[in-house]
């Protein structure tokens, strides 16, 4: 059911056509350096680039004898090749085009989710500034603590993926590997200057040192940094569902004309798409904890990382390229009701201003615990309509002692405001 | 790239087709036990089983307008069956057709699940008795041990496996929960009578207390059974894999005819279905972590489980019934070498009887670890050719104290492929 | 830091001490039956029962010559024994102590979970009962969706609680396993009767296959069953985390004289404890993921899964205990706001019944499309300080069609409130 | 029971004892720019300097009252410093301490944790090199491939490795965070000028932005690349675990003198050592995924990443630092048998050489498909004691159209020496 998910880019990457098609790159790429370097004919290499083609579908037709995909695929080309073909595949293992192709897959599905990290980004960006000091209640433990802004909310979210960006981004270029030092990694069958030649040709540098494969570790950690990727759109995705709660009411994911919410339920506008990506987000992880089962392949590898490999790959891209995109949808048409958000401040009566209040008494000469105790007895003695701050204002202890600009100014907000503002300015420029 | 490991039986369960089939045969069982209760016209029940039907492709044009699946499917379901198609759906909230229609597509996924497992179960057991007096090294850390018999190693994955299927068969029993009790599981809209009624139609019983949906605790034990089903065939895998390693030999997978090894190196007979199976254990394993953290939807609930269960669901029956099959097919085919078994047990000079050597000098007076460190100074002296049993024999101190028939006795294997094979009729019988 | 969640009961049957002493347990069990069945001498036998014990540091002392734990607790209780102390672990291999003193160990472990299991149903219970008739909102993606009773909502939460003790109890069941059958459960040192008067000594049953060591399935259903429970805990910690927010306020936990809610903010009174219990919901679950992991054992075992469970076994249980008592205080503290429950209610305009306007819409004449669209429309329409139920009754057109007694019976919550009070009596009766 | 894997000195990192000398740290840097900066009286700055102290059981004593083991700390701190006491934890917020005091610890952690790693390098290196022309199988499916060499084998293992170093130091890098940004993270009651000059005294960088903790992004990070690191020893440690087996023979791990290898079975020498670092391994990943999902707090925070990281942080440094100082012995005391290594090269009757094969009969004119029949079909037909040299220079086709010289240059296995000994200067130098 992961076609409901697939973006049509993202999945053309993983179509069986386009793993052929990368597989066939490699090849070509192969005869064309050993052409080169004098280990087949020079005409062999052109007519193989010149002629080389494949077909699914008689590629299954031959795997059926073969029982082998990659000699299939090779036969394929080789008959459409003609007589050259025999230098098709020339002193290559299996797995030598498999893991390159592989390498080729994953670096052309960075290029396609790129688009989706860039415009999330962008949108991100956008709506961090625009609501740069909207004030709202920041919250710990799901309770109001401070005032702060939706802008810093954002903005936060903002450098947290960047960081995973830049996190994915080194995976990738951690993914940019040739390998075609045969069997064992041993080179005995084909030169490390072949290797390296191939490498320039499609972009990639040569394993350091192979196994039959590339090692899982480099596969591995591409599906981490996915899985984190993931979380923090989780983490966003969250943080709307509840703001977007009846009794928060603070933004409301878009809601198209026609659409409807619910089948019981008309009057409901439901954040489901940031539910979704909750859920993808536990996907993501998932997939991550199989990549690092596969890290441990026996000897010069066994082929258990094969079935997860198929699996995992084009899921976890495809399903992070729609999450992406649909977080930058879900963030674009966001409604963000700003005066629901100061409506909401008012709710704890001043009680979100506590903790400057607290610094104020301590300046005018109580202890820690003294202060803590004057204000959490306040806090707690007050009625419903009455404000901390009135209530701060008619004690008799404090009257003598506290400088009342202080905390009135503290009540008004615009000493939160103020910072948050600033603080979103930096962190955006 | 599920589709390669797609058995279409399977993959026919949870196609688009079957599923909003289930769908349509709980609205028609809803509607007709509300019209025995009286809630809707006879007429309309009877205009909606004789004319209910969907079309894909038209409930996904109605879809793109009102952005949810199932109201575009009771649409579809409404206009095929004309004006009484009002009262499809009638007090139903969406999730009560989802879930209901989940337990029965869950329901006949295990029905094509079974088959497998009968087959791999029947195939298991005739190797398994086949092979119950064929001695074998039984080995710990991958060092032999004493020996054993191949048809013990499979007995003891057989009932393995009888152990795992019983747990499938529990969380199937505890998935077949129909829910009608509408938008927050109160029967507002819908009695319990009717919830029971289509129970009894569909073959489910009524889930205790509901929320919107059933609890995901019943999912999560599924998905959790799967996995544990899946770690039991990567057991048997993995012992086949070393089993067929180069030094060891004593079992071959099947190799048909045309069937080519290795791309590079023609004379390899792998065990790549053992690596295939082993590696869709990691997969099951991962999914049940993902149906585990589905469990806690926010209050009556949220939608962030549906993307986790359009992917795991399908994904996890799939996979599990292509690796059971497989293995049925691995063990069918398998090839024992029974003569290199021998051969292998041979490989410690005797050292393989060390534990019973022990016993007898302990009965003979000596102290465990006077035993302990004898035997283990003339084991750690053999040369190549030498045996324990001589070294023994020859052995001045021994001669004195330990009746030597009991010691040859125990070298002969006797001792061990009696109780071997008692041990495996009884377990199998 | 387990340290800091370990109740002492729990954290007692893991220390280093318990497992020597389950383990001489063992192997007194063994002597004695060992002794009727005439293997060892009866002397031997009583002299072992008899003198028998261990010093856990003079047993490390003997562990630095042995570098092997089983071999050094042997060592040590023979040497409490005196010469009769040679005939202790005769015929038996470590796992075949080890692994039965685990049974022993693990069934204990849930003797004392079995009481905090208790308090937590029985607390949780009556809260269900006392609150069955509180009304609140039911809520669906976080928005409110139509009325139900925290009473529900809790006896929602009891009966998985009660599906997730049933599990785990199975699975203790299935852990209740002696296992005797030697180094490669050949039983070839060792005699099945043996076994089996051992197993009825301690309340164990035979292992049926067993390998070197009891099958990991057996202890991977144990820890999935501890997760699930986590999972079912945290399910109803992340419903009082919601309703303990701020904005909403319908629950409180306990909050002690002189204790202080954040260094801060004196003010709040946060949900520490059901957020304490979500994150060892996290860690329950990673334990299942690695106790999967140790199923699929080398040939007869290997030691891989004994790191694990040295950790994972303590750690869990002793998670499990402390959270599900805690769990179990929140509870039965918990401060219920019925109050604001209502007030709640009231909070989206009447539209939280509009679910049943549509059936009577429906009976009116409506097809089910244009009573959507009608309340849909309504409910949008709505400004502030308007209600549904007045925007329903001015309507022109449906004040033709509908007979508005039915909707002022909706609109004052009394079809909610009864339905909901006889279901939850029925599921706790 | 995690004590067994403790190294004192990983161990004393994560005592409670240094968590709160780390939290002591961080509140004596805070007042000591707060002086510089005029926010509190340089007098005090200077006492709390001076005077600052803790303890634990006096703290426990205090949380009893007040519940919050933070409060606890500062007020043991403050009636140790004083009057001035009052201006410790000025302006800041629980999480402010905390956090910073756990990158200091992490720090720490790793200066711990880089003597093992740099110790495993070493060792591996000097390995890796004495191994560099040591030929063995180079084995796939656990099936002989082609030859390769041990010092390969662990070159792979090494740049492996290396990149996990650099993925973990690039972890601690990010984790080198000081967090006092308040409350929220808006800087309300303390300057970022505060939080910078606290960092510069630390060694620290501020967070971007925080909310009331560090993202959690920065922890999961760094326990994914810990996980990865334990992959990968875990592919060393199955590696010889597969070398040591009975049947292959050609690496043991270290045995000293006294040592038993197993209670019933003398003669053993088994690879616990690295059967006990594969299942760290397992936990190691696990606590990756509670890691993970630590990431997504609800707004500013909730504490649910807490209990998660009283465990998770602890065992994961302790276990990897256990796991790779252990693992390092392994490979220093590694017995490595290279004739056995040699002997079970040839066990393959020379078909190990077959894919070098392939390539001379495709020089000699034969197609890809020809020379991997001709080559399979001579590989098929060998009886026990021939080898595939012979049957290749005997068969009456090949003695036409093939140069035998190149043949038997292939079967001295010249040419895979050579090419893996300069493959591994290369890498290691």
């Amino acid at each position: 059911m992961i076609e409901r998910y697939t973006r049509p880019e993202m999945g053309a990457v993983w179509d069986l056509e386009m793993r052929f098609q990368k597989m066939m790159e490699v090849e070509i790429a192969v005869a064309q350096v050993q052409s080169k370097e004098k280990i087949i004919p020079s005409k062999a290499a052109s007519a193989i680039k010149r002629k080389a083609k494949f077909n699914v579908e008689r590629i299954h037709e031959i795997e059926k004898t073969t029982r082998h995909d990659v000699i299939a695929f090779v036969s394929n080309m080789a008959e459409n090749v003609g007589p050259e073909g025999r230098y098709i595949h020339f002193g290559m293992t299996s797995s030598d085009v498999l893991d390159t192709a592989l390498s080729l897959q994953v670096v052309q599905a960075y290029e396609v989710l790129k688009k989706s990290l860039h415009r999330f980004e962008k949108v991100l960006r956008r709506k961090a500034s625009e609501h740069a000091g909207t004030l709202c209640a920041g919250r710990t433990h799901g309770m109001h603590a401070e005032p702060t802004s939706f802008g810093l909310k954002l903005s936060g979210l903002l450098v947290e993926f960047l960081r995973n960006q830049k996190r994915v981004e080194r995976a990738i270029e951690s993914m940019k590997i040739v390998k075609l030092s045969g069997a064992v990694g041993t080179y005995s069958a084909m030169s490390a200057k072949v290797e390296k030649g191939v490498g320039k040709l499609l972009g990639l540098k040569p394993e350091t040192v192979a196994t039959q494969v590339i090692p899982r570790d480099r596969h591995a950690e591409l599906l981490q940094s996915l899985a984190l990727l993931g979380c923090g759109l989780e983490r966003l995705a969250v943080e709307l569902r509840h703001l977007q709660r009846t009794e928060v009411g603070e933004a409301i994911e878009g809601f198209s004309k026609g659409q409807k919410g619910s089948s019981a339920m008309p009057h409901k506008k439901n954040p489901i798409s940031s539910e979704n990506i909750t859920g993808v987000a536990r996907l993501l992880r998932s997939y991550a904890q199989s990549a690092l089962e596969n890290v441990a392949l026996w000897h010069e590898r066994d082929i258990s990382h094969s079935s997860v490999e198929r699996v995992v790959f084009p899921d976890a891209f495809i399903l992070v390229d729609y999450a992406v995109d649909r977080m930058a949808t879900v963030v674009e048409n966001l409604y963000v009701d700003e005066e629901r958000m100061l409506k909401n401040i008012q709710l704890s009566q001043g009680q979100l201003f506590s903790s400057h209040v607290l610094l104020v008494l301590v300046e005018a000469g109580y202890s820690r615990e003294e202060a803590y105790a004057k204000v959490q007895s306040l806090s707690h003695g007050l009625k419903a309509g009455e404000s901390l701050e009135e209530a701060l204002m008619q004690d008799p202890e404090l009257q003598e002692k506290v400088d009342f600009r202080k905390i009135r100014k503290i009540f008004s907000g615009e000493i939160h405001r103020k910072s948050v503002q600033k603080l979103v300015k930096k962190v955006l420029k």
